[in-house]
């Protein structure tokens, strides 16, 4: 599991004084980047990026408003053949409160061939390591 | 069911040349401000609206590259006692294929009190009439 | 000139009930991106642009509020040997009220080289056609 | 002058790879707040801010890749009656270059009432204690 605190943006916060939806996805996706800069050893070239989102699933569970610190926890849920699924959590720092709570479907694929594949067994240590359960 | 023409903006799309999963979010939202904007008759006063967000679920079925004309529909999926689901969808208008596919379900929420709250039979009019369903 | 007129998101307001500062831009974007598209003939391969934003200035002159019908003008302001500036104005389309008035400077760079470049007579040529004012 | 360090998202970065003009508009943003929060004494509530902004004029010197280590400068240009400049920089944090130069020109202004207001001597005390150069 990996931790990233979050900068809000004054244009993240809607007409309610809410964060939006949107940036909740934003927020998502920098835990997302952040786990898969992490796999790569550090930097990453998106260009080589064969994982692509296919589904997104988010609950929206509480209200966020201007000034609240925030953190992102991304985790992995359950890894398949060709493809896997990151558990996600944006979460108050200060309340330990949740927020939202979601779900993201990685499809590996080629992407100039249109065609599924599987994933790696050097990306599966590499996860595993990540995770904090290497099975070497 | 209601139908929006998408105007994508140069932000919309990302290092790879796609259309963002959060420009996705954003045009989801198109369609629901719009649907809901139908059902108060023209103006809405956002203060007053209380379906507020619960799920978002997105199926991300194609890559939208820059310049594929875009539309999004929305449509009742089912009404429940305190929330009801929409069925969405982002096409390329002239292929007709299916880039994303979403249902959003939204709770019925007086957001002073923090309660929930059964949605009026007015409501439940509003929206079979918008939906062509007229029970009257 | 041209003209587009401006889809608007529920995003694109903030917490005070304004159209965003940032959002401006992105409509001044827009506005751009087609002036450019309509040089090149409809298609635009951004990968081959060579005019990039060296500086913008913008007068926000009035707020906009949720609903406000929007579209932006673009027009070339001036041209120079390797530069180019455009004057844009998003205005209320109902009303006619200027809500905001741009210039943006647009600098010719071999982006590969790094270097400036003149801007080709074939360009000049498309500009002063799209102007209404072909010189030919 | 106050410093902010950026936090980049995946989708502030567009086709060509380059950080776009939208999201430096929004990390301007983030200092303007920031150095409004530090002016209020941490809280800052939006419905009472009175200084709107009228102008703002962006340099973009330098294109900002995927992963450059950003943080933003903001400090008091010049102050007016009515109105005062702030002076930002977007600066990459390991190589100094900087990337962006803007001023952003706020003007004080009683929203209700629809009319411009001399900035405080409160104000006016706060700003340069902020600035490290208290008159008191």
């Amino acid at each position: 599991m990996i931790k990233i605190d979050l900068q809000t943006r004054f244009s993240d916060f809607d007409m309610l004084g809410h964060l939006n939806n949107v940036s909740y996805a934003q927020f998502m996706d920098l835990g997302k980047t952040d786990y898969f800069a992490r796999l790569s050893g550090g930097k990453i070239d998106w260009q080589d990026v064969t994982l692509v989102l296919a589904n997104l699933n988010i609950n929206y569970l509480a209200q966020t408003l201007y000034g609240e610190p925030l953190h992102v926890l991304t985790e992995l849920d359950s890894i398949g053949n060709k493809s896997l699924t990151l558990h996600q959590q944006v979460i108050n720092s200060a309340t330990g409160q949740v927020k939202a709570d979601a779900k993201a479907v990685m499809v590996n694929i080629d992407l100039k061939a249109g065609v599924t594949m599987p994933i790696t067994d050097e990306w599966r240590e590499r996860i595993a390591r990540l995770e904090g359960n290497n099975p070497a």
